[in-house]
């Protein structure tokens, strides 16, 4: 029991550590002014070392050695131990000098990524990337052998906890070939409805601060542990006492601030609902990127774009900015928000094509760690991938396998879990449903609480307690079903009658 | 020189857990939600923690005895180490459990004051100031054996380094001497002339905020090196890469907010303006809290009261407040700007009775700490002096002995330095003349680059090379002399051929 308690208390100081890097980093993208940028990235560098350091001591391996024989932990206290496992073999397994170069040539590949994209100029790109996929391999090989899996695995680990590529497969592959059948239905089925009137503005960024904030109200955001600013790229930061949350306002089109904040408003509620007799503690963080976004596109996508949604906050976009016109009706602001189209960014993509782009990386980043793909022939990969999966050809690199930072500076093994997340948030639903009964009435009345109140019992108090395969069984009866996210697509973009 | 390496390294490290406490204060002040605070504290004590734990370590010592040794060090190092030296006796002299103890008494007196003061209560706060005033003690009486110096005089050095009591208790009882004459003949002075009218407004915040913008950028300050934010008390914070001011805003009172930010902004233009190639080391960063303060007072008091100010910003003002009237004439902002009065709170004193207001504190404080007046002889003590130096016998204790927070949380020996940095601003002014020419002309036309070369030249870039009283003799061509101040009192507010 003492080496546990000596682990309770040296994570409890790590986890401090995380939340003013937490802070320091919605300071960096929200308020910093520009001239503070070096003096931050060596603040933040320093804490990090400092982190690693602490989080590697030797005392730590002791402490987690002794601890594996108390039999009397209880559940919670064995799940904490297991994640601290985790996060000690994440960071001990590999050497300082290794993660050193990878964080410092996956910087330099971003910096000249930015311009290199610009340019389209991937041939000034690829030495710098094949760099950093060289590292990264190396780290995936070395985690590998660490955690007794392979090292795509290795690295999809640090972001989802537990999973396996091997399961991806069989649900990617089942929905890789789902989609492009169903987007042609669903294309077709869209060309018989009136084309969507985009409300154009200009909407003051006052009226659509006011419009966020009042969003995530209703969603029972708390303002006494949280704040809304803005960024360029909207994110959720900060930790469950003080949930900073950003978007991005652009005058001429208010529903991308407003739909990025609902998506955002789902993560923070997941971080402020997480359970709080264990903050500071591993066992008491989120379960896993995977989970993470389940909960912001609950929000976004499950209930943000439904018809019932669409009804109740029509009246309040009208009221907010005084406008009105048949572009502002239910029926035309639900075709804008359900709008179906092939198009080259990821970012920009409806709910129907965004799986088919995230399946296109998630085989090549896998293909690329395991040394099937190399970074010369990743353009020729992309766009055959894309042909094949969203049924569009990038006309160039820099909106094809340009447009994404994330392999830049050396994140592989995330692109699964925007996916993952989807999936999720259908099944979730699907199972709130079930356990509350038919949900249209309350979300057409603004009533989240009763969807909040069922993330909270089911999702966010279990922190990580469960792992996320046992999460997903205890709220929704199964694991992890692609089956409810295709119903979900069929009954949204082709009618109820269709699923 | 290899020790002295050692040291700047260490000295670097430890600099930048100033920059992230710095950041992490200015969020809690002008950010964080309330909710956000318990968790703020506890990250603030641990990084504290460790910088305290960094800068005693046993190498530190060891590296500053072999340090000494170095002959071959050139001017700036040398004072380098002299202030690395002090920094460390600072640190290290006094035992982890009394810094500690204090700090949690400190605390808990500080929470109780904030009631306590409202309900006008010193019986209930005094034993929790006793006890803050007995620790307090003991850590003079330790760091007076360390430093060498009087308990008194070794809080001071804290704050104002190298600073002496006994210099200090001839500058007071002169200018203790002075002022109650003095004020009477301003007093009579003032009577003579119309009373002035306070503009009322209501002054938009967001107004008020472009003024304040459109005022620090007359005197120089970067925006893409620091920022303006609302606090409840304004600060300046940050460090010279990234400077964060706060002020506070009342939609009756533009004065407040706008004399605030001049005062913040002498205070930022002083960080900005520290030597660039000694960031991070102890001789980069600013002399002391005196002469922190002399640059805030000469922004804001030997600048930003006097007429040919007034000239420059009165048509500013009307334009910004689209506002006329007799209200908005030079003479009677002037006036506003000038006006003395008796009166029982420090922070709203004018620059003709704050010194007394000090020098009361001043006197009150080293009797405390020298064991010559126990907190329950407090209100005696302080109601005696408030007739004596101001002239006004406080009718509580509310509004008397329990007005400041200084000595809530054990900071002694702080006070002196706010008549420090007035009598210091003086004196720096009539330097400025005397090299530059009237300046009265640069003034009226808001040509303040003048004066902030001037003052880079002379005070900002020379970091901590020299000691306060090196700094101003090379500035001034004399130490400190009081007696520029008492000119510019006689001069501003009994007229020029008083003098």
């Amino acid at each position: 029991m003492e080496a546990y308690e000596k682990l309770e208390e040296h994570f409890e100081k790590l986890n401090r550590f995380g939340e003013v890097l937490a802070i320091l980093g919605w300071d960096h993208a929200a308020m910093m002014p520009s001239g503070g940028a070096k003096a931050r990235a060596e603040q933040m560098a320093m804490l990090r070392g400092l982190h690693h350091q602490m989080l590697t001591e030797p005392q730590v391996e002791e402490w987690l050695e002794k601890a594996g024989d108390a039999d009397e932990l209880d559940e919670w206290r064995r799940a904490n131990l297991r994640e601290m496992r985790r996060a000690w073999l994440h960071a001990s397994s590999v050497p300082a000098r290794l993660v050193e170069e990878r964080s410092r040539k996956g910087s330099e590949c971003e910096v000249l990524w930015r311009t290199a994209r610009k340019d389209d100029d991937f041939a000034r790109l690829a030495p710098y990337l094949q760099e950093v996929l060289k590292l990264t391999r190396e780290v995936a090989t070395i985690k590998a052998e660490a955690f007794g899996v392979s090292p795509y695995d290795a690295l999809l680990d640090q972001f989802e906890p537990d999973g396996s590529s091997e399961k991806l497969d069989v649900v990617f592959d089942d929905l890789a070939e789902f989609l492009p059948g169903f987007l042609e239905e669903v294309l077709e089925h869209q060309a018989q409805a009136p084309d969507p009137i985009v409300p154009t503005g200009p909407f003051p960024q006052k009226k659509q601060e006011e419009l966020a904030r009042r969003l995530m109200q209703s969603w029972g955001f708390d303002f006494d542990h949280g704040r809304l600013d803005t960024s360029h790229h909207p994110f959720c930061g900060g930790y469950p006492e003080d949930v900073r949350l950003t978007t991005f306002y652009s005058e001429d089109n208010f529903l991308r601030a407003i739909m990025g904040v609902l998506h955002e408003t789902g993560h923070a509620l997941y971080s402020r609902g997480l359970p709080p007799d264990w903050r500071g503690q591993p066992v008491g963080r989120a379960r896993g990127m995977g989970v993470h976004e389940s909960q912001s596109l609950f929000v976004e996508m499950q209930v943000g774009r439904s018809r019932s949604f669409v009804r109740w906050v029509a009246p309040l976009y009208r009221e907010v900015f005084g406008a009105d016109g048949q572009e502002w009706s239910v029926d035309n602001l639900h075709r804008v928000k359900t709008r179906v189209e092939r198009s080259l960014i990821r970012v920009d993509a409806d709910e129907v094509t965004y799986p088919a782009h995230v399946i296109l990386r998630y085989r090549l980043e896998k293909a690329m760690i395991a040394g099937d793909l190399e970074v010369e022939d990743l353009p020729a990969a992309w766009n055959e991938g894309m042909e094949e999966l969203v049924g569009i050809r990038p006309p160039d690199n820099r909106d094809g396998c340009m447009q994404d930072i994330h392999w830049m500076d050396g994140t592989f093994g995330y692109f699964p879990t925007y996916t993952l997340g989807g999936l999720m948030a259908a099944q979730l639903y699907a199972a709130a449903e079930r356990d509350l009964g038919d949900l249209d009435g309350a979300v057409e009345s603004g009533e989240f609480s009763v969807l909040l109140d069922w993330l909270r019992e089911n999702i966010h108090s279990v922190g990580c307690r469960l792992t996320t395969e046992e999460l997903l069984k205890e709220a929704t009866g199964s694991g992890l079903d692609a089956g409810y996210f295709k119903k979900h697509l069929r009954d949204r973009y082709l009618g109820p009658d269709h699923s």
